[in-house]
């Protein structure tokens, strides 16, 4: 059997070039890149790696692949990139995506740099495969990238069920077996057949509730964040490059935080979870426009500001601004009467969830429990916070 | 032990007067009316019954009464409401409803002449408990009366979770050791603690979902309106009184329905699968107000009507008109900053699924499949449909 | 989507001849037959039809086809056969076989009659299937037929599954997508493949426990018992003939009981669950050879002897007497370095399993609980029983 | 909610000195110790951590004292116990246990000096508990210490479900919820309740299966011995010392094990699972005495002699013979007409998995793959095998 045995989907039937992708260093790195990072703080069983994430989603191209009844040359292009879809995540995942963006000027979907030479451009040449087409396809360019990268993708479908199912909550409204039949090209584009506008919310749904419940949580967040400016420093101010960096297992990452004086305070206290505490939590209403539009430089600035008037030490606030709310699922095409129609043109769902996200959205401003309280006062000043 | 294995709950412990009234013949009877009534023509694993779901009701009350640390006298009453809600069911459940209300003028939920006397009486006084006090909680009066039957109860907990269990349909997006846990009184109303917006929000999307996918499928609500219209006529038509009727199981209704000339077809149909077609799917803004406030003679006149002048035999035609879409979980109360407040008040997601609920709704007529295409023609005619 | 949902596995997409199969007489009959007869009276959520597993049946011949890359036209014979394996069975499954097999002479698997001409004739022909061959195959014939009945058949990996998943024991401990997928042919016999000993245990395991704790529960088979005396005597004192009865559903037959004087007592007391109770429950070791021999009708006749002698009415004791153990498991071909084994030769569990279901084996006698004491005093005297 | 979402058992409620135990180093340092060492090698699945087990541990003791209805001081320090049942376990848990006992001189149970002083003696102090008492109950002594530490303890109950759990294999084949409900005391002896020899099978059986399957599946015991020899070499050949060692996490070893030139090899194949494969994989009957007596320096003695002999470098042979096949499982005490048996004494299923332990037994000598042939010859002769 070359079957591996999966806790979500099963049995995984490894073929092809994707048996021998599975021994690269660079697919294996990923059991070291937990799926979920700092959200096992709140859910201790969600210790779940993006190397079982990437095989899941491995499985549901394929099994897309085979209702769509692609079988030429093409789909094993789409497999091997479906497996390859996240060795361009830095260590932590999404929690290092943005110092990476900010330093390399890349995003963990543009791998070219990755699959251009050694051991991963090897194995797949040596399948006929060409690592360009791979990597483009990893990037969601051209009609069947769509399988790998887009609002209808597998890869979403597949993480919404695994983290549903390692964290215990049951909010993974997904339901793979369906998405994969229901998939179809019309005119080039991906769209859900006829029929199933609630299977494109069931998405949405999926998306928002685990937004609230698990991605977002305040105790995840904050300790990402703490994660997220020990990393900055680490590069700041040691000779590590940020591509090395790049490169890091999650245990990488906590080591070298560790070893390093100026960001061995807030590794210690991740590792034994002595995390820093909301001193403000503000609704999106509350936040004005120029703090929305601040940017990273600015939102540093502004925390050195708060440290030093307060006397604090510095790393000692950290202010937390996510993004405007967004649902790529909302753009899904459906099939509906005929016509190929975008999810928020049907769905009257779309608006309330959207307006739900927007609902639930928080600033948060963090820092050690002593000072929370000054904290608070001052950065509610420093902000322009309302309400 | 007196625990019970549950597939949805695991071990269920029955003590007290619930384990008498577990044995009563009205208790008993709840094993032969199925939970999803024609459901199972669609999801074949759906076979689970009111049995069943009377315990797990009986098993949340008990939890959310021991975390509500309530213990003293009435606790039992609402463990024994618990077990007993669903006794005041008809064969089929919900199927039949509306012809018990026309006939008897009795709700399932009205249970007092069910426990007045008998062998419920019995074994309720038995226990110390007072059987008018448990037929009012049932009904969902008083302040404890809420966990047994209001927008919070602990029924819709269950048959969401149970139903997704056992159609396989993984959108009963509920998590009962929540909900149980962060039930709270506040001023002798139940509301969910601070926090628990999204928790609330669960609901009425696991309610929304299941809607979409199980409880409104087109071919159930075709098998549920003949079996509705059958049981009608064999009322009309035979000697049978409503009362022995309403008492009935799911099986001695078909078996009865096959023995009365007048209804064997519908009944052969029905074991056989050979259901009517939809000869009109209207969406609600088609429908004219009229049609919408018609009521149940006024539609069985017109289908009778349809049939006469298509020259179609009785009961060929039938006219399937929902009420307005409603969704109860709405009115839930949440504490919000302190306060309590309604969901619709707070959640965004509300609109956006009420929009969803009425943009699903939709007026049947079903026909044999041969007299589909002549049918929808003429009852869009005499039905004023348009769109 | 020709896929139907099912709550074991997910997903089965319904093709060819199976899908019209589905829609007969014969196969939908099968919704009102239980996969598990009286056993809902112990584990409430185990109202599964036969119907559902015949759908896992076919669904799991489907995908070990696949694996063994036959997909000629005796596929879908197979596929057929194993649609349709469960056809043959009366109302109540196994607990009525043993009444059928008295009076017609014809075990579930023989299904010849069923199949040779009427409307499953007619759809198998249409689709160019041969009705006898596909009987063949149910009855276990010719190297295919292996598949659909024999040791290593597809029928007790679903059942042992779908049992435990609706009993909520979690004993199944059987891994089908392992199962389909280290099916071999070796010289025409049906073997594991290599490594595979454990997969082979793993069924054995599988039933000893579900027998200890689920098939063999003691409450259900009294209600068994009770249902098969009452039916036989429902067959001797009524009109009714063996084949009509063969062909009942399982409230058919329940409705029946209760139309019938003579059966009516026995009736009520299982729709209330009132019990019999276990007079006697003996080891097979305290069990003379003679009581293990002596067959139906000298049961039936120890069975009046007591009633009598005790001055009891007829039908108030009940003596149940199961075959000596056996577990057709045992003979399962494996591969072992290169060879064909039988898993009783290569497996020392296979003793302590067989020795274990000898140790849980019992003989009942059941009575009225009032008559328990009397009844126990002398069955024991009257069978011989020691120990 | 003190609760915390568990994916096993729901909701786990913390209380008392749990709360406070959760956030001292010493348990937080568990989410770092991986609870199947090198057996996501085979199963990607199983990352989940002894953290998650240690909560689940502490969550199934709650329940055992709540059903045998202890709640004095006792049952807080049994509580505690649970919840640090695994403090004393070195990196990657059992993998290098055998390490530490002898260096150290001690087993992973022996937590005396852990809760000593420092945190974690604060903490029980601070909530009236004696730590010796603590870690006396750890160690299995005392009454109470069965329920932590025993052929009953709730230990095993976790594990063999959470195990099952997370690899997604389906033979976990223990129902917690019935283990925590038949526990009982008979004169201070743990033992099942009349009733249950099946539920204590079902332990053994679990045990049996998950051996065969998961724990002793031959790509993890070559990762295992691999990992085992890196350490030893690196604390042979570095300062580092056996104290500091133990306390390691999994990640901080991988670490040391790349940093060190001399395990640098060995360390980079575990990460990139280059394995070594089996040159000898020998069955029980054909293994000599003296081998299964040789001992560990023995054992490393050999495997230098053949290093030695093949010219191949130090490391290049691993000789990993595991103790003699032993099932504590089989002592538990169980109710049997009123008398307590040990399991052994009254079920024959006992003596087959011994035997098939037996048969599952294997010595194996590893080496990398280019001298695996070379190996086995030189090997086989060395240590005698046969068959």
């Amino acid at each position: 059997m070359n079957a591996i045995k999966d806790a979500v989907h099963d049995y995984i039937e490894v073929d092809g070039v994707a048996r021998e992708l599975l021994d690269t260093a660079a697919v294996q790195r990923l059991r070291h890149v937990k799926q979920l990072s700092t959200v096992r703080l709140v859910y201790p069983s969600a210790s779940h790696t993006r190397f079982e994430h990437s095989l899941g989603v491995y499985h549901l191209a394929k099994q897309a692949l085979e209702h769509l009844e692609i079988s030429d040359a093409r789909a094993e292009s789409v497999r091997a990139a479906a497996l390859l879809h996240d060795v361009g995540h830095g260590p932590y995942g999404h929690q290092t995506e943005r110092i990476i963006e900010r330093r390399l000027g890349r995003h963990h979907d543009d791998v070219d740099h990755l699959l251009a030479d050694g051991e991963l451009a090897t194995v797949l040449e040596s399948h006929g495969l060409e690592p360009g087409a791979v990597a483009d396809l990893i990037a969601g360019e051209g009609k069947l990238g769509q399988l790998v990268s887009s609002d209808l993708d597998v890869d979403r479908t597949d993480y919404l069920v695994r983290d549903a199912h390692h964290t215990g909550v049951p909010y993974g409204t997904v339901d793979p077996g369906r998405l994969v039949r229901v998939l179809q090209f019309v005119d080039g584009d991906l769209a859900l057949a006829a029929g199933n506008v609630a299977t494109a919310e069931s998405l949405l749904v999926a998306r928002a509730l685990m937004n609230a419940t698990v991605y977002r949580h305040h105790v995840s967040r904050i300790a990402g964040s703490m994660l997220e400016r020990a990393s900055e420093r680490l590069l700041d101010e040691t000779d590590l490059d940020a591509a090395t960096f790049a490169r890091m297992t999650d245990a990488q990452l906590l080591a070298a935080l560790r070893e390093c004086d100026r960001t061995e305070p807030l590794a210690a206290r991740l590792a034994e979870r002595r995390l820093y505490k909301r001193a403000v939590w503000a609704e999106l209403e509350g936040v004005p426009e120029w703090v929305l539009e601040a940017g990273h430089a600015a939102c540093r600035d502004l925390e050195a500001d708060l440290e030093r008037s307060l006397g604090l030490e510095p790393g000692a606030v950290i202010i937390d601004c996510p993004g405007r709310p967004s649902m790529p699922e909302i753009n899904a095409r459906v099939v509906v009467n005929g016509d190929v129609r975008r999810l928020h043109e049907q769905s009257p769902l779309v608006q309330g969830l959207q307006a739900a996200q927007r609902a639930q959205w928080r600033l948060g401003v963090y820092a050690p429990e002593t000072h929370a309280e000054t904290v608070r006062d001052a950065a509610t000043d420093a902000l322009e916070l309302s309400g």
